[in-house]
């Protein structure tokens, strides 16, 4: 559907180069490389005996698993067929005219917002800062801006913004009559949190609204859910206006429920992302001809400084990685790759030492 | 999500009268009675393996087999997250400023223009003439009309309409720039559909969109899939731009890929459901305090004569009806029950007996 390039795209680069998808190894998309829980699995090959009934409409027990996972009350929550549907349903619903987006980050932002013909203006963050947010970009707020979306911690560059960033630019989103929308569909990834999450400001700030997706920590974008969160009783009588009745599915809404659970999965995959992302991290500093970016999660950003297509030189080793070339403030010469399995990240090494350096 | 009330709603009435949700014989919701097929069930476990992945992008596989199947090119083809987004799809995208309902109708199409800030005007078709479109509906479009649904055959009264009618309609539409969209979801059920799909109107009318959800037929409401079919190219454009990435999983991708192969379950399931149709229709006839309006496919609507609460009674006997009393041009006399398993529908026929005629 989409006309902007993402990553994790297997099929049609299987298609494209006529390599056999289950041979490339994907690190264009942000996924736990832990997999999907065994438990998940179960419970979702037990919904398909529930699939010849439409879902429940009112999402009465999903709800209640994301409410109590969250400590948070239903009535503050939102449900999208992936957090891709949270962000179009927090448009459409909100429909800003102005929306203020930082570069570089997700694309799916300005997608959304051009979907309804809003406008878009960036602000373009500095690689001499290491693409941090700094407070140029809370003096930018005014008037004319209706929404502002931050990606915490940031897709692509991993950069991660403290709340107490986030709650000087709700107090200017206030005044500016600004929505906030603070995308932390990675923070579940971090260890520790409570520094970084908006939820705490919630309350204070209702003009704040945040967007959750689960399927990039428990590894099932294919099965889709997203959901959003916000005080705001009018925010979420809009958003619901605009959302098409049964839009979780059935496999995906109890899958969720039994993710959620998963207390084990959930401390596992956050002590393995974290001891994988330092060990790639370390080992691609390494590397010649590169730049890194410091990480925050399960995904790095690295610039190359010779000119090579690595994407293609990748995919001499069947590895797949993710092109920065189409965000809005980098260029070709940027990259991400995810944070995979030890193995997988001694290959990607390798591979990578073998293009870069010689 | 919705305020609209809709049938299926299984989890929330099993709460309501704390019966248990197995226990409750659902004729609420139009499914095909012969369940889900087997293969597509297995297909959908295999499609599990593949979730740790997003969804291609560009549904290659998926739209190939639908475009098969419907015997259509690749490019006329939207997909949806069920019939429903299809609907608002169109409805976000060609943003139609007022829309003519015939009524009464499916209730998402005002649903959908609703939640774009449409206007909405109803053409009551007539109980005396049991509920038929007819020629003043044609004459009634005019300039500023922008669309007009047509369910075929029409939820919940059943009424099929032939394409020589949409063709005149179209016709119309062409003179008063009235887009026709066409709700063909219900039309698989039926045993030769040449005479009433829209499909052959494609090419030479350019100011038609057919729907059609995959879901109610083979029994799988419960994953979400629908599609929409037209020859204008900036009607596909629009409809595009205003669909959320991947929105289709994975495992309603693989499911639909195996169902659309399934030529025994399809050519049973269309028997079955004529030959039970037609049992249940010839049998609620027969009760005294009821006019039953004649169905053409897997549901029939029919109106008490006597003061009850029908769907009330009918939850004593554990049987979940749907009300028409919230249909645009019905009221709570109107009833609409799904064509069940011999064994169900004996359960209902007897059921309506001791309730209706006592």
């Amino acid at each position: 559907m989409s006309k902007i390039v993402h990553g994790g795209n297997v099929e049609e680069i299987s298609r494209k180069y006529k390599i056999n998808s289950e041979e490339i190894v994907d690190f264009s998309a942000n996924i736990n490389p832990s997999g999907l829980n065994k438990n998940v699995k179960n419970a979702m090959i037990n919904a398909l005996d529930k699939i010849e009934k439409y879902p429940d409409i009112s999402y009465f027990n999903l709800k209640k698993s994301i409410s109590d996972y969250e400590n948070i009350d239903i009535k503050n929550l939102v449900l999208g067929n992936g957090a891709a549907e949270v962000i179009f349903n927090i448009i459409r619903g909100l429909k800003p005219r102005k929306v203020l987006l930082p570069a570089p980050t997700f694309s799916e932002y300005e997608e959304a917002v051009l979907s309804i013909d809003g406008s878009i203006e960036y602000y373009h963050l500095k690689e001499e800062d290491n693409f941090k947010l700094n407070n140029e970009l809370i003096n930018s707020l005014n008037e004319s801006i209706d929404m502002i979306f931050i990606c915490n911690p940031n897709n692509p560059t991993g950069v991660l913004t403290k709340n107490t960033f986030i709650e000087k630019l709700a107090k200017r989103g206030l005044e500016t009559k600004t929505t906030i929308v603070i995308d932390e569909s990675f923070l579940d990834f971090l260890n520790s949190e409570e520094e970084y999450t908006s939820k705490d400001l919630l309350q204070k700030y209702e003009n704040i609204i945040i967007i959750k997706s689960l399927t990039k920590f428990f590894a099932m974008p294919g099965i889709r859910i997203g959901y959003g969160i916000s005080k705001n009783e009018e925010f979420i009588t809009l958003i619901k206006k605009v959302t098409v009745p049964w839009t979780v599915n059935v496999v995906a809404s109890e899958g969720t429920i039994q993710a959620l659970k998963e207390e084990d999965y959930i401390r596992h995959s956050i002590e393995y992302v974290e001891k994988e992302k330092n060990y790639l991290y370390n080992n691609l500093k390494q590397i010649k001809n590169i730049k890194v970016f410091k990480p925050s999660v399960n995904f790095i950003m690295f610039k190359i400084l010779n000119n090579l297509d690595l994407k293609e030189e990748m995919m001499k080793h069947s590895i797949l990685i993710r092109s920065c070339s189409n965000y809005e403030g980098l260029n070709s010469s940027f990259y991400r790759i995810a944070v995979r399995t030890r193995e997988e990240n001694e290959k990607i090494i390798t591979a990578l030492n073998y293009s870069l350096v010689i």
